[in-house]
């Protein structure tokens, strides 16, 4: 069998991904309570906002606030989505010192998804980079529908490549492979995901699964034999993506934790307080939340 | 990366492991239309109840009527758990085919649940065996706790070797080697299942994975990787172990079918049909599934 990392990266997403999907916009000081006890958790870095149009994303309208009010934890990288320069702006203004950029590898996604072709959306958030890099802020890129477009179907890898490159060469430290329906088996993440580490480093791309079919952990377990050694994960199994039908769930950081650890990967990670963070979203909302371990770990008890 | 399989045959255990746990009784009606859809859905092998004290399992006390009025569809074998004498002799009777005994690889296990030693759980259900294979009747073995106990935690590999090598040598023409509380990973299936393979046939193994720590489907890739053909998965995820702290919930067949015929592997069964078929039981106990699946088509929708 392919052999194993020892360690694993994970970048938690939930207070983005996880709380931009919800139909209940999460009051802010939960929010930062939420953040805050990620951090407490060990997470090194977390995904706290998205600075766009509080029209577009209502969920996270309170971006600024969010972002200054944060009491950071040494060590932990708090990070934010700025699709466009305003959006850029505000996070500097409010601290933040590592943004990421997204665009898809299919056509018709970004098209219903921010009304732009790929190459309009490179050209959108190039003086993005180019801004961020100036300021010695870092930048991460995500390529949504990696795999399975919503609209399009299965994905040529060969199209995957050539965004994540573009992202690459654009200045990008690191790109987040993106399954955005979570649509995607572990033989799409060996064909894909094996093709473009003929031509890119492993170090430089993460992968963000979705849950919503069930195959995520199938998923990374696939990505970890092809010694991909960042994951992305939201607390609880929050989010998914509004405009990609049925988009439901990603991939629930506390059921990653619980794999990678009992095979021996190092996370940094402690689930229990994962599972506490969760659970002060999962209040508010007054439901359960999808990820395995929480449904163990709270009172509540499984389905 | 290791090669997949082409096929791999999925034996649906939701109408005895998934209802066995269930707090509610389902109506025997129902039970049957559950069946009926199963088999309708394309599946060769159905195991259907359990023959066991009605005070023990009671939401399968109508084992007997659920047997006999069974509407047998051509090409799908019906089988029952016959843990003793008793049992077979009544499954004999409603005209039951294939049977299965269990044991565990835990003595504590095997202690709790059935106030047995492994010895004597072997004792009890050899002459089972015996008469069965006399009147031309198939059995299965189960190993519970085959990677990890509640009781004892990890489970050495060579007691999981000792039982299944001991269940095929009584006459078994196969055993599921199951991971009763959902807790093992992929690596403990590589590491377990791998080393049964040094000395039994894979052919005579089937993998049962529960899913309460969500890590159900990346076992299955690891057994897949491994060449194992047969998993056992339970329509919806209904199902559990009631004598094991916190066990909830099988493999989903939905959500097994959806991974592997994304994979290419021909599966023989129609996903949609299985979900209706689980729906029927959803509406009883008036609740959702653990599938993912079942919860994309159902109209009630995701979490």
């Amino acid at each position: 069998m392919p052999p194993l990392p020892e360690k694993v990266r994970i970048v938690e997403v939930g207070p983005r991904d996880g709380l931009q999907n919800e139909r209940e916009t999460i009051p802010t000081a939960t929010k930062l309570a939420f953040i805050n006890k990620l951090a407490e958790a060990g997470h090194s870095q977390i995904e706290v906002t998205s600075f766009v149009s509080p029209k577009a994303v209502p969920q996270l309208a309170d971006a600024v606030e969010v972002a200054r009010a944060l009491t950071p934890k040494a060590g932990v990288i708090y990070s934010a989505l700025t699709p466009n320069m305003k959006g850029l702006e505000r996070a500097i203004e409010a601290g933040i010192r590592r943004v990421a950029v997204f665009t898809a590898a299919s056509e018709s996604f970004t098209k219903k998804n921010i009304n732009m072709t790929i190459d309009e959306s490179f050209a959108a958030f190039t003086p993005v980079v180019e801004r961020a890099r100036a300021e010695g802020i870092s930048v991460r890129g995500y390529v949504s529908t990696a795999f399975v477009c919503p609209y399009e179907g299965d994905i040529d890898k060969t199209k995957t490549l050539a965004v994540t490159r573009r992202l690459l060469e654009l200045g990008c430290d690191e790109v987040a492979v993106s399954d955005t329906i979570g649509a995607a088996s572990p033989k799409d993440v060996f064909e894909t995901v094996g093709f473009i580490l003929k031509s890119l480093p492993a170090e430089k791309l993460a992968l963000h699964f979705h849950d919503t079919y069930g195959t995520a952990l199938a998923n990374v377990l696939a990505g970890l034999q092809l010694g991909i050694t960042t994951f992305d994960s939201s607390a609880g199994g929050l989010g998914g993506c509004p405009y990609a039908p049925g988009a439901s769930g990603n991939l629930a950081t506390e059921d990653l934790i619980y794999m990678l650890e009992r095979m021996g990967i190092t996370t940094g990670l402690n689930l229990a307080k994962v599972a506490e963070a969760s659970s002060l979203i999962a209040q508010t909302l007054g439901r359960r939340l999808p990820s395995r371990q929480w449904q163990r770990l709270s009172s509540s008890g499984p389905c």
